[in-house]
């Protein structure tokens, strides 16, 4: 079940310390530019190492198309993309690697699979992501050529909230803060606990401009299931909101209802999705990433030997995985809304006399 | 897209004001004692009509085994629910057939299809999912099997919330509280809201007891975003937490980790997830719903021919959409569980030749 | 694994002997006339009783529809049909409850399951194929809108063969015979066996006339992988040949190849598909029948408890599967071309822009 | 839809003359032995320019493992399997890059893409199923621990047919024939028309021995419309035989019925495979190979300018795709059959009851 999308299908191989990362994503239309050069920018961003609020992991995250691209054309079959690893330091787990990191996949992975690559998490690793990451640009550049942008940054770190949503500054910003004004508070907040071997949560905003309404498959690959999904599947994610998000629970219709005049919807409390379906006014979504698992205060867990063990982490990691995730984020959304674009084109007769003429 | 589940799957059909909904739910391994009146008793819990909390149309929600059991057992082959329609009101909906009404899935319909049944909301309304109800019934007798129970209740309405949770208890409220000592709050901000022709929102907690640790297939059919999707793809859901939830974004690392003894967790602030995988503790989910956006107060929306038109509203309609949510919520918990429970089936070689012999 | 079809999925329920078989269509696009009395007639077809051709079993076959059509046009949400049975004579099953009768499927369902519904075959009976028809019949009113046409008849019965196609005098014959000069032949066959008591295998053609060029999704859905898997899956048949089928294998290059010219094609041995794409050209398909494993000759088998015996079947049964089955045929091909339709939609970036714009 | 297979899924990537072809193997159970040099063993056997009887095209096809193993064993997680193209030789295709080779799939991909990678095929090529035979030597080695054996070889050459089926032997022959006494005139028939330029059709033969009863997930994942799908969709094929396979339709009921005594069935016409399900016979099927469509005779055809032309072809091809195509047959059989080795765990509670406890 290493895949995810329907039309716009993505699956994805490969561990933190194996020999590469990537994916194959099936289901592009022919006729697409694809530029290993923008996909290199989005990989990019969520690369390691770049400053000190990531993990000092340095990976080139050189990334290559195997297949599927034809005269800087896709042709319709699967683009496949690899990535390298590089820069594995495993000896760093070797005291690790029979015992059971706290908040970490470990144990589950070994209680599943009995046997399990010990090595940076493996398959669990948040390494994995960059191929998301990698499927994501070209998820927005089919996006962007019907004009729908993805946007997104930090809303917060440790409980520091944005104010102002600034999605174009969020690029510039070290850690992707989406308010100039709180970023600094944000950072040190960041390296607050990062110096006492510590690590913080944070949470994510993500915003979609300019998806058409009609996009969603209701029941049950709703445009808000399936953003969900593709959310609270990133590593360290714990809540979803969209719109409202937990809000909404406190409020009555009166307020929560988004009225209309002959031009548009006069609010936007449901975050641009109504029934399952997009309405075409933005959407929405706040994505909620626990505090980095691996800290570097002593702590006590189990190991394989079904003993309790007090021991202290090694490595390299992410004080705040929010920062990063907001590449990640934005990619799984992009991979949604690609997918949705896609599944829409058979909605109706109408759409198909379109393409098939009467 | 009218189904979920991989292998455990079910396709539900009908609307509203049709002739009858229904599912088949394909996957139920054969030997499962299928009762009819079990199944009936779950539907009935979210049947219309039974109190003030609840809307006022009628339905007996008789539900029909079509298929997929011989003598009391499941045999392997689908199971096909049905249930007619009885208690339709069209009338109510003339008035507002070429409108869209506020938050609702009106205008999102129309969007995607040009056409649509605007009678209740059509295959929108939560009416569809009785359905969802009746298979997750035959989840919970799989579940129960092994020993697993899925558990909810109302915590909050209008962020009146619980501060303790007794599941026995909620199962015999008229609003599925799971705090006795906050009910009659609960109930009185919903009678004030009803009064006014208004509605409110509410926060639903469910909580499965004993899922051993394995469950979930990651990347990316992970158990939390296996178990997102099918709650925000809910009637109304906006959010959906596991375990801390949105707080985990305030948390520090050394807060938020679940440390280990040689027994078991010494917190859950996970929910029972890591990694997407089942960790064997209790999981924990909350799941907000917004206020029924079908209140009496007049308002202001936008019809099919793009004119701007003032209504008020008739009909029949749930004050609080989170109470009868809650067995919604607690029958797509089941499903997701069961869906989990078989696709592990085959994770490891030792499973297979436990099947199969060596 | 109960249904089939990707965008344009059918998912069956039901048992011979059961309360009711029945399907729910998902993906049928919104806009398109559905006429209840068009699918009965398609499911007439086939329906059994009719001549003395068929099994002696009585069924109105009525079919009903229980959602997805408002006004007379789908409305894009799953279409819902059922067909209660009314004809079950469950007794004739009662003195071969307990054993297999030779090469059915009551062996192997005990296999799997180890509980079955000997009545009738239970889920493996071809009474099943009803609710298949049914569906292919809204497929074919879709791929009509498009001028394609799948037809179909008797090519063979026990070896004697057609020597010209004509698919509408097939419609008209009572076995549904391609050449009226071989048709009194092939009954004779047919009637010599039936009185023997034994039974008889056939061959079925299917055409489908205006497919366009580029249906099919290579690698591994390709449209002969698709339509291979759709008709190996009808009751009965245990060969499938496209275009020259078994003869390629006799053939040189230079004797099989389709040269073109300017306009179109010079013959036409690929039979419409290359590389798992229609080319325009008509599909041809032929489609092998073994005889009914229901004959009234003494036979010796196995009984659940491992033990050998001889028996006599009772019941009523085809002697010529491959008569009836000559309508599933059609409708699975047509299902199949139906999601192939859809499916391409999304294929060419310039497709989405004809629905998406820009 | 560059995937297939449920559970044991394989998803492949890769054309003629790009980077690399390579597949993901998702659902591989933990714990099983994964040895390099095992899949590079079933690679060279369909590996090119080995024998005359092959292609020319040098290529070492060193099969790269990039994910999914550690420490010699599967660890549940996708397993990437990677195959660097070495010896494209693209010129040869620059004198039909605008122009549809006779009976290939360039026409078709044109129509359906509008763009197309014309260097030797691109994705179309037979050198992608270099990909399935490294997935599915994964796939038999699942099987082996199983005691399940997949076999094959030449059945036919331009009819000439074998009379004994001797599979050990098959293993050994350059052409892979299963019955020595007619390999030289089987051979003789290939060399005799590839001196003309032309090319040759032929029939393989797939054997699975001891498959368990019970295989196969009945309608619509059945265990013959999987195969039929399976082996259709291999480039070249036009037929599949299962059993008597097409003779079927031409013999009676008590002729073609597979009769039990208290031990096993007394004959296997079917083939192996009743209702959809294995039957714990051997599984019999016969895969039809047209003649290699790229021959060295002048052929009139169509360009991309809708234009007749004459051409000649150049470059390096198979006298007879069925020889190395019996390799990809194998393969194929036996990714279906590890797929329904674990779809078939969750069939029964029972088998559920071994896995989890009671």
């Amino acid at each position: 079940m290493n895949c995810f999308g329907v039309k716009f299908r993505v699956t994805t191989f490969g561990e933190s310390h194996g020999n590469a990362i990537g994916c194959i994503i099936d289901g592009v239309p022919s006729g697409l530019e694809i530029d290993e050069s923008y996909i290199q920018n989005e990989v990019d961003k969520r690369k390691p190492g770049l400053t000190k609020f990531a993990t000092q992991r340095k990976e080139s995250d050189k990334t290559q198309i195997l297949s599927g691209v034809f005269n800087g054309l896709s042709t319709g079959v699967p683009i496949a993309l690899v990535i390298f690893n590089e820069n594995q330091k495993s000896n760093d787990y070797e005291n690790i690697k029979s015992l059971f990191r706290p908040s970490h996949a470990d144990f589950t992975y070994f209680k599943k699979y009995t046997i399990r690559d010990y090595r940076g998490g493996g398959r669990s690793s948040a390494r994995e992501t960059a191929a998301r990451v990698a499927a994501g640009a070209i998820a927005k550049k089919l996006l962007e050529k019907f004009n729908i942008y993805v946007k997104s940054g930090v809303f917060a770190i440790g409980g520091i909230e944005a104010e102002n949503l600034d999605f174009e500054y969020a690029n510039t910003s070290e850690i992707f803060a989406l308010d100039k004004t709180k970023e600094d508070q944000q950072k040190e907040a960041i390296l607050r606990v990062k110096k006492l071997g510590d690590s913080i949560g944070g949470c994510v905003f993500v915003k979609v401009a300019n998806a058409p309404a009609g996009l969603g498959e209701p029941l049950y690959n709703k445009l808000d299931a399936a953003l969900a999904a593709a959310l609270m599947g990133i590593n360290g994610v714990k809540a979803v909101e969209i719109g409202e998000g937990v809000n909404v629970s406190r409020l009555r219709g009166s307020q929560n209802n988004d009225q209309m005049d002959e031009n548009s919807f006069l609010s936007n409390h449901a975050g641009g999705i109504l029934g399952g379906i997009s309405t075409g006014e933005d959407i929405n979504l706040k994505v909620h990433f626990k505090p980095t698992p691996s800290i570097f205060l002593e702590q006590q867990t189990q190991n394989e030997q079904n003993e309790s063990v007090k021991f202290n982490l090694k490595g390299r990691h992410d004080p705040c995985i929010a920062i990063r995730g907001s590449i990640v984020a934005n990619a799984m959304v992009s991979l949604v809304l690609a997918d949705m674009l896609l599944l829409n084109a058979s909605s109706t007769l109408e759409n198909l006399q379109k393409i098939y003429g009467k």
